[in-house]
């Protein structure tokens, strides 16, 4: 039996990679640099994204790609609200993004004259990790109300990652959060992890993280 | 190539099925009452499976079944530092328990003399909500913190609900968090709910669940 399985589960692995490359060819045609951005649900992904838009609106456009397990569009009318373009992707009930629905979401995005696409993912620590999308980096928004032990139980996750946002840091005087112990699990699976410490409540932390977007971007176009 | 792969899909499902009524006879065998917790990655199920015992020590003898998709015991040795036999599944990187994986677990777990079994499945909003394990309810733990528009953005796990708790009450003076907002989210998808708001962290309001599991428990022994 498993002599037939392991190719055809090959099989759809490559056909997603290739639709990732796929992606990836089409937003740096239009030199647009992107992001996956992951979480778990409720950490605080769309009010990242809201305080991203916030501090470059003068500066950039910055297109945001919704998905969602169901047909809502809370997220996306935020975005829309703030002034940027944004599209749904509804997975119907799926737990994560692959990059075939990226794709559909691209070709409702008008790439020209955007800066910056921002994929939002579905609120799940497990199953978006599996999935390549073609974007330029792979981002996490943990946060301290979740606890300090996530690295550890959801390894894989941090695995492939670029950045690291640790949002409501706000609420630290109120919840048992030990940073150190977070960053040594982080550490042992991704070291050296760029990771910003923020609030999207307070606004605390977000500069430093908007800084940095905007070297990344500036290296990306000159290549 | 649907008229292939419909049937095999089906197929899977009611393996599925038929394991978890396997695994409710063998409670129902020996008069165990078992609940199914789901949660988001941090909504606090440990610490919810933590205070249930505390307060139900003296009476009632709890075991915990630990989904994890590492192979890590941080959940299991708190339970079993609590005084409770604990079991752990690893799912292998999996992003929801089958009732398959509770049947391996129950089978390292002590049956005879126990009251209460708790299963805490993989901290996940979407996957475990389609898989039946057999126990006789399902439990959700949700979080103040996580936000009010979870029930709109995941609503199949709510539709499945028997008993749904509000964790971290003692954060709602430092988010934003309607809770009208959210309970009528919940009564669209799951009408006349049962719903225990909460803090593991301050005990407040943990009686009330505590009570409301201790009738649940006499009525299934009195079939």
């Amino acid at each position: 039996m498993s002599a037939i399985r392991v190719p055809v589960v090959e099989k759809i692995m490559s056909a997603n990679d290739r639709m990732a490359q796929e992606n990836r060819n089409l937003l740096d045609d239009h030199h647009v640099f992107s992001i996956n951005i992951m979480a778990s649900p409720g950490a605080g992904k769309t009010s990242f994204i809201l305080q991203t838009i916030k501090h470059l609106t003068n500066e950039m456009k910055i297109g945001v790609i919704e998905g969602d397990t169901a047909p809502v569009t809370i997220d996306a009318d935020k975005v829309i609200k703030a002034g940027m373009p944004a599209v749904q992707i509804n997975t119907g009930g799926d737990c994560h993004l692959e990059a075939a629905m990226l794709s559909d979401g691209l070709k409702q995005m008008p790439l020209e004259g955007l800066d910056v696409l921002i994929v939002e993912n579905v609120g799940n620590l497990i199953c978006p990790a599996a999935w390549a999308l073609g974007t330029h980096i792979n981002l996490l928004v943990a946060s301290v109300p979740e606890g300090d032990d996530k690295p550890y139980k959801y390894p894989n996750i941090y695995r492939g990652l670029n950045v690291l946002i640790i949002n409501k840091t706000d609420l630290t005087p109120y919840v048992e959060y030990d940073l150190d112990y977070f960053r040594k699990g982080v550490e042992m699976l991704n070291p050296g992890l760029i990771t910003f410490p923020l609030s999207c409540r307070t606004g605390e932390g977000v500069d430093a993280w908007v800084d940095w977007l905007r070297t990344q971007v500036k290296q990306y176009r000159q290549g």
